[in-house]
């Protein structure tokens, strides 16, 4: 019910005459996966400018900022961060001078073992000015004895473990690495006509916008190397099997985006699908929990025969802050930006579709709301299995105590929803709607944890080590000089 | 395809204890009525504050400004104005001093004879600071001789024709009046539970955020009165036939708000079952342009059995202001906005779905798009009779030369579109839809103004007229006295 | 000390090519008249465009506002205004629609019977949307019958009791009127070289900045009127004796500006030496409350020969707003603004000069202040007459219980501000600074008010009245109707 | 003229209650040691929350921001920073995570050796988010072998040379360190009455406006901690000789401020008046270039006999930006701050006081002007000795070519400035002006550098180096590393 996090898109071009607009424009396509603060950095091939600031990319990226934004090779990010920020310090793209000049990084994902290269790093003598996984790499890199910056950046990121889509772009040259197990999203395209110009970024979405050729998925472990003289791979890591993201098909990818071949709107209608033939129900109507839940409840209306009806409308101006009213109104979080209609849902056994559910307390509100306008049965359908564990790799979930999956039973979620009955889509019936041609990570539902994690720590030290945004816990940190001596 | 203006939408509220707050909340509900400027006046019965700024209402309003409007009657207001107004003076509630103290006035409309009213009032040595219709009434009620501020409002309406929902607070009454022909929606409603307050709005969707009770609407040629000792009615309008503007259903109005009896979703689902009898056509698929054609699409599937589907992904970030690249991009401004996906409508003969065409170059662009990404067949079906004459009561139409409808026939207008083939609503079908209980207005699409216009002005007269905001044509006006003597 | 307010500063051109820049400059010169609100309304001959804000002039008109108003005609103004006010729509120029076209103006003054022109306006059908008084007179040139707009304005202004200079700005008219009595000041000048164009403002130094040639003073009861056929004067109203505010030499003008004849810099000084000569002291340093104080301490200290010390330094950067602490710091206020320096007024007997004495509260914070750095005595000498009753001309006066003077004798005074004595310049002295040439209005010294008041109101009901900014006193208004019955 | 950019002013709290809002109420005393940017670090013993942004202390900082500024230690900076940055990278305090927790970093003064330290930290792994001396500073403190913090800094800064006034906040220290030169001054006070509090910060006006006594200068060399035991001293550093810098007199430091024993305005009279002694000419009249120029030319006056006016009027409301005419206006840029008044000058022998001459390019526009509104003659006094010499030890000077003094004869000088005669304070006149308990680096006026420069580098090397903000010269960086090979 859209209240997963993810972390970041990013977004490189080399060789564009508008650069900067164009990542501007992909970093548009890309809001979707992070709306709290976005950044541009680009290269004339001797100067790097750039700016990052809080906010969606259409509000900050003025005419102005970008005729500064000046040279023909680019990287963008988007990002989401925690709503207390006082400052960008931890917004992207991290811009720092090295050995060997200057040099800037994009991620999406998460290293696992970031909380301990940090302290061997800092017991080596390094300072850190943000939270951000880049700031490790950019020290390991920069603390390499390689001589060329792909040799670096191969033997920088052999230390490290965990999810990662990442753009580097140097005075000359545009580097993409996916980690090996190939978490995150990370395809490659081309500027089409007469216009030069290699397009990365993390969905295809961002290829149609500006009109680029989609070419193909960067692979996982693999090392693209964008410079004057063309386009270069490399595979440079030890192969493991892929572990790519059966969440980005549930619900962090834009519908239109196509992975392993298959637009995600396409499995997500199969999901519905399958999830009618696991959970069928005698009903009147299917309705979606927009805009998330539109493609599965088209499957399942379309496998079910049970007609499918906009029982929810949305409001489409939703601002970033709401002020509420003192006095309380029933379900008012939710009525801000959905309202139920009683002449669909009234009288009627309605079945209720969506991505999947974080704590429950908003479907609770939805729930109570379709009761409200006279639904007489409620069935809830849920396209994803239950996500009892949290993610490691690059998605901001909750603690477990917090995931509603992770501490119910589902009699108990669904007593507390107050729905008649619900559903959710088996892991096995979730692995039969994603394409054949990868295979995934579904640790959130599963525990599969593919990538070890700091055995020391434990997960809400991690939690909080990731969250450690903007402050910092000093009384911790001594607190763990103490242990460590 | 979402290019009408609707010019306003207004919220009043009486005796409530968080009047300021509770309109802030109506006039978010009905933000679709208006987008570019918004503003809220609020007595505490002896005291007026209001304020009122360009932008959204989740935007305009903090709580700091919240908190300096008092009281506990308040009535607001959104509205469409155009991109190049550098200040507010034309944005609503009008806020003025008069004999009989203070009033402030919203309104949701059009006077016809505003012309000549403005003309008559200079003449007579009234000054505008404004382009706005309500100056003109707020004048003529200033001048009236009647004692009772519900006698002057009814003589100064008494001299003006035209499209009208109006919103009066005054020290201690909210009076609510719409025009005789009832063409612009307008509800009552009552606060729920302990709380008192008597709500008076455009559309029930307003209600329902802040959870008040749907009490009737508000009969053309009523006026409301509400004051401490209750809610009164009164008919001091000649009766004339109800003209309900049919676009309201069509196209305006919130999906989700009751007019008539029936969701406004329910009569558009039901317009798109009509167009699915009228033009039917084999085809694999209906797709509709989103937000607005989707209840009309899924109509069309429904009465067609053909399946439906979301072809077309919307960007939910789309900003206010984008910044074009200098490289020409294909169908860049719909491709901010939306997104075909190949592997839905690729090898497919698609039925495209929309409410209506106002000059056509949106949808030709969307057409194409569609094409490009291998549809075998485009048709399209637009759930409303071609629009071919201007709307004077209260929508922001273009010029007739601009309707694509009114200049081209519709193989021309297929033509243009690239379509293969072309389908619009029949006015009888149109009617067949709607509720029974009102007649309607429905002059932009057969030319039957019921309400006259000014016998001097041409259409482009009236609208340069209705489009003089922020400058004053000083020649005009001086030709135009030269041209009077 | 700094606490006085003026109401306003105008400043007009005509026939220059760049005709809102040069208004722009005029009025960041003359900001020292206003700080709270600016505005500028520019004509082209044909369309009049205009833009009002709060804030200062440099802050508000950016390179794109300034380059929307076109044309070579324009008027500005700037205006304090109640830090209150949620809006801008008491700022000025007020620009209307009437019966003969367009019409902007600008005010410096007051006009003392609005209340009773207000009312009966309103009782023949006036609405009123601010409480400014150029709404009053652009009421009454409204309703004129004459034809030309400079007869309009001359029965309108003959209505009219007060201090005013006004700009009237037509569609091909610049009309300058200064009341007959003169009270604010308004010079004529032109622009130099191969330029055209004719400025008309408040003070020299607005034309000393575009190195506009000053002309003459506008005189008392003239109306000057420029076209494209040149300069014209007319003298349309009785001649009275000239009224010019004394007040303008002791503290509303800028220094380098030039009226009557001399700088008031010099006249300061003047003021200074004749302070000395009445209350002369025995003393070690002469020191004036910056900026004000500086040429009367000069004059002071010419006069005694005792030297002149920078005793005070003034911060440079104070902003609008300042967070106070929790916790208090003696005489807060003061020191944000200013610091005593120990080394050189300790022990000392030091002559402290400023302009005039309006609560007195922020004087004693500073004796305070300049005790407790060791100061041996210290001898209050003010260059002006105690103020003991309020301007109703132009300045936004305290109510007399507020103003020191007014409720206390010199000695009381004396002892409130903590000083070792304390000697106000006599009128008489006062009189023998300014220039002969000229006749003055020194009502706030003596209660000579030449230009009568309203018969019917208090001083504390024309207070309420002119601060009546965007509330509505609705209560107070249907009183009066009462009354009035 | 005011044209030079100090680098810097620091403010420390430790132990207050409202440790940031005494530091906010500090920065903003010190606003005229940097008017670009301004930052806050507060540190509750466990955990430090900062914020920085671009502009003045009085707009950056909100209540709202200041309430999220927790706890009783404090650290502020303002600075000043090229127009051109896009962000606030550059800005302070530099708060940062290391082996040992958090440290916090606000500097006023230059390392001269900081290239090379920069070059060999990156040829050891560190890498560099920004262009100021502080991040060098903070990784030579991160690899340090030591364990305590003071070890650390003291082995840090022996690496370092230059000029720095450092105050550094740890979770449970405030540690200031002066360089063992002393070039940069900086004050030890103490909060009166009950409430706790030690405050080291750049000047004493800032303890003044807080109300905080003055106890004593950091001495140079010295290194000051304070704790919750109390206020310790250190001397870690070989002593060197003292080497205040003079321009902190001449123009730098805020006249009220104590340093040395005497004001800082009693010292710039006592110029002035050596200035008259060496320089004396037969005139009417003394003006100064206000403010910066008016003590001296006080003290011109009082030794000269000749009378102190205030001939050039100074604007206060200068904004940051401001719109040209695009039609010339002679002196435009000094127009827009100052105005000469003919009734003043016209006709007379006028001396000019300043503090000093940078390119002179201001300097001959305000000769002119005097001169345009009558001066007979014009006689230039500089109340400092020609700066022939960049500084490297926190003064943002232009390069040698730039300074009108390293190129042209005193003749030359006076020749371009238009003025009858130039006279420059000698470097013993100076140096009998000063305190004579301190000894001064004059390398300004006589290019005895004390601190050696970096051996490699040229003036323009270092220059650009020390510009290099926001911009990353990669070309350069290759460059260098070429020619390093």
């Amino acid at each position: 019910m859209g209240e997963w996090h993810e972390e970041c898109g990013v977004f490189g071009v080399f060789g564009h005459p508008e650069a900067a607009n164009m990542t501007y424009l992909g970093m548009y396509a890309l809001q979707h996966r992070g709306q709290e603060s976005a950044g541009i950095a680009c290269s004339d091939g001797s100067v790097v400018t750039f700016y990052k600031e809080k906010g969606l990319v259409a509000d900050i990226f003025s005419e102005d900022v970008l005729a500064r934004l000046t040279g023909s090779n680019a990287i963008g990010h988007v990002r989401y961060s925690t709503r207390w920020a006082l400052d960008t310090k931890d917004a992207q793209p991290l811009v720092v001078d090295f050995e060997d000049g200057s040099i800037s990084i994009v991620q999406n994902g998460s290293i696992v073992n970031a909380y301990g290269l940090k302290r061997e790093l800092e017991a080596a003598g390094s300072v850190f000015q943000s939270s951000i996984d880049v700031e490790i790499i950019i020290h390991l890199i920069a603390r390499s004895r390689k001589k060329r910056i792909e040799d670096r950046i191969v033997e920088a990121l052999n230390q490290a473990r965990g999810a990662y889509s990442i753009l580097f772009l140097t005075r000359d040259k545009l580097i993409a690495v996916r980690d090996p197990h190939g978490i995150r999203p990370m395809v490659l395209g081309k500027m089409k006509g007469t216009v030069a110009g290699t397009v990365i970024c993390s969905e295809t979405c961002a290829l149609d916008l500006i009109e680029a050729e989609f070419i193909r998925e960067v692979e996982p472990g693999e090392m693209v190397v964008v410079d004057s003289c063309g386009v270069k791979t490399y595979r440079p890591f030890m192969p493991v099997i892929e572990q790519f993201c059966v969440f980005e098909y549930v619900y962090f990818a834009r519908p239109d985006s196509i992975i392993g071949g298959r637009s995600v709107y396409q499995v997500r209608k199969e999901m519905g699908r399958q999830l009618a033939r696991e959970h069928p129900v005698d009903a009147d109507i299917v309705i979606p929990i927009p805009d998330s839940g539109v493609p599965a409840a088209l499957g399942y209306s379309e496998q079910s025969g049970i007609p499918f009806e906009m029982g929810l409308i949305r409001n489409h101006y939703v601002g970033r802050t709401f002020i509420e009213p003192r006095q309380s109104i029933r379900h008012f979080g939710v009525k801000v930006k959905l309202n139920a209609m009683r002449d669909v849902v009234g009288g009627k056994r309605v079945v209720v579709v969506d991505d999947s559910i974080v704590r429950g307390t908003t479907g609770r509100k939805i729930i109570k709301m379709i009761r409200a306008v006279g639904a007489k049965e409620i069935h809830v359908r849920i396209s994803s299995p239950p996500t009892r564990y949290p993610c490691f790799y690059g998605i901001d979930t909750p603690l477990r105590r917090d995931l509603i999956a992770a501490t119910h039973t589902l009699e108990e979620i669904n007593t507390y929803l107050t729905s008649d009955s619900l559903g959710y889509l088996s892991v096995e019936g979730l692995h039969a709607c994603v394409p054949r041609n990868k295979s995934y990570c579904d640790a959130c539902f599963t525990e599969k944890y593919m990538i070890p994690l700091e055995a020391e720590m434990t997960e809400e030290q991690l939690h909080l080590f990731r969250k450690s945004i903007n402050i910092w816990p000093l009384g911790d940190r001594s607190a763990r000089r103490g242990r460590g001596e």
